[in-house]
């Protein structure tokens, strides 16, 4: 391991994880932090004290709490904003463990000579993202650096949301036999970063997908509360990564077929053109899921009926062999391990 | 209003609560951030779903929820690190709205370069800070910017925890007759900064006060729970500030005797050669209550047997007269206007 950071400490690949493993989890040494789901879920009771007529019964609730911060450059693309991805992002990561996302945080740290425009385009978009989707952002904090000590604008947003009794979604749960349905196709938030970034030119454009997917998640649950195992929003280091995060997790192999996965032509041909794989370019609008075959076909269905999910598809399966790993399988027939990321493709995607 | 961003936006004083009125109120537009306190507090129910035989009683809990971005610069200081700091910060606003701490998270943005070992350093200092209060850092992130985007490290922190039933702690709840208690000297996390910073040395050692003042709120609430009607820690615009806060949020007037307020040599004597007002320093340490007089001396007592209260005293009291402003009555005699703070006194010193 380096002495120093490296930007791959950031990519949510392989590296990021060793820092989380060696570092995070050796201080911050607790079980709910240990699940490293996208949110932690956190049982939260009332407390009662001596207050003369105070009532005494007990109530339980499960909440999820989550945190990200933003750094991504530039900081307004095609299909979105660092703002919206704030809102976007944290939401997601809540409805990742099935939670019905309630309130935001946002914490800014501002570089000195920033235009109050920006920030003030910023925050709009925050606050009609946050309005899309019936979230209030509750609390927030601004610091200012001084010119060259950040870039532009940071955005810190946690989120707190509430599980529904009954429903239990975390990494750790997918289990053989699962069928693995991914909602749309992957990639077009990370190249589109990536050629705004370096001034590439499409005849498709390329669009972000950033979108809150709470809604989404909401009609999934509907159909099956108790059959959706495990949600991801496959965001750095793309949906391999994230494939590769549950078979750790849940001890289980997972076989993907490779054309099932959705790529837009543009996001391939920019892959193509920088020598990138698709399944490794992160996503703000998607997501995998891994539920139980019966009830896969309704799924499907209130996900394609969903805007977010207009283009979801079976894209492979959950299995006993081969636990821990990703298997791709190839439009050829051929079968190949898919590693997690390793090194990083592009700082500062989100 | 500047068309860009100052350093004194960042100030905590005017310029900082025009940005928050004129800009995130605007468009985070809703009851709850609008209360403008240390923490929001947010009523969460129970949500149920068609899962067959699953509870369906009704819970409520009253949720304190807060967010800080630490920026301070040196990150490592006399007295603490921007770790202790970013654990300590949301924690005290927690405990301000009377909240029983229980969950934080933490993002970190870091430097490419930035060396492994000075993370750590602050990553253990968070843990064990975390550890004496008993609260758990459950979710956090890590961003990684390139060299030159970010200095070295910052941290956000947001926390959650729960208001026992009965407390009513807010910023707008004090009221005239309510006496005014300071919990201890003031001025010592801001110079000790400033004195790093500016490599100045006195002959008495300048500390940061920073500490987690959860355990001093609750000796106090144990004592009256419904008798302290607004708690504030004078970070960012120091004491002045935060009286100012108060007065317009309550409505009302505020007295405090200048003798009564105690300020360490070493503060005073950095002061004076720097041209500063100890009443606008930054504090990470302290706070200032606003409760009802019959229970003073019983909250006064719990406070001094407390070792982050050794010091604590009785510094004013609250009048209808001069609503929304705080008259500061010097040793002299004189009385005096004593304003939030104008412009910036230190940047990045939280």
């Amino acid at each position: 391991m380096s002495d120093k950071i490296l930007l791959a400490h950031g990519s949510g690949g392989q590296l990021s994880h060793e820092l989380v493993e060696h570092l995070f989890l050796k201080y911050f040494d607790n079980p709910i932090l240990a699940q490293l789901d996208d949110a932690a879920t956190v049982h939260v009771s009332r407390f009662t004290f001596h207050v003369p007529g105070s009532f005494n019964g007990t109530s339980n609730l499960k909440l999820a709490f989550t945190t990200d911060s933003y750094v991504v450059s530039p900081i307004f693309f095609p299909g979105g904003d660092i703002g919206k991805l704030a809102v976007c992002g944290t939401i997601n990561d809540l409805a990742m463990r099935g939670a019905t996302p309630l309130y935001l945080s946002a914490g800014f740290i501002l570089e000195e000579g920033l235009p109050l425009a920006d920030l003030e385009r910023v925050v709009a978009s925050m606050a009609a993202t946050a309005q899309t989707v019936g979230v209030q952002i509750v609390t927030g904090d601004t610091k200012v650096v001084d010119r060259g000590k950040a870039d532009r604008l940071f955005i810190n947003t946690a989120g707190i949301g509430v599980v529904p009794v009954g429903v239990e979604v975390g990494g750790d749960q997918a289990r053989p036999g699962d069928v693995v349905i991914l909602s749309g196709a992957v990639g077009d938030h990370g190249m589109t970063i990536m050629s705004q970034r370096e001034g590439l030119r499409f005849d498709a454009p390329l669009v972000s997908d950033c979108a809150p997917l709470n809604g989404l998640v909401a009609a999934m649950l509907e159909i099956a509360p108790q059959a959706i195992h495990c949600l991801r929003d496959p965001t750095r280091g793309g949906l391999a990564t994230a494939l590769n995060e549950v078979a750790g997790k849940s001890g289980v192999g997972i076989e993907i077929e490779e054309h099932a996965v959705p790529v837009r032509d543009a996001v391939r041909a920019a892959c193509e053109l920088l020598g990138l794989d698709p399944l490794y370019v992160a996503n703000e609008g998607k997501l995998v899921a891994f539920l139980a075959p019966e009830v896969a076909d309704g799924v499907l269905d209130a996900m394609r009926a969903h805007e977010y999910g207009r283009e979801a598809a079976i894209i492979g399966r959950v299995t006993e062999e081969h636990a821990g790993r990703v298997v791709l399988r190839t439009a050829l027939g051929a079968r190949r391990i898919l590693d997690m990321l390793v090194g990083e493709q592009l700082p500062r995607i989100c």
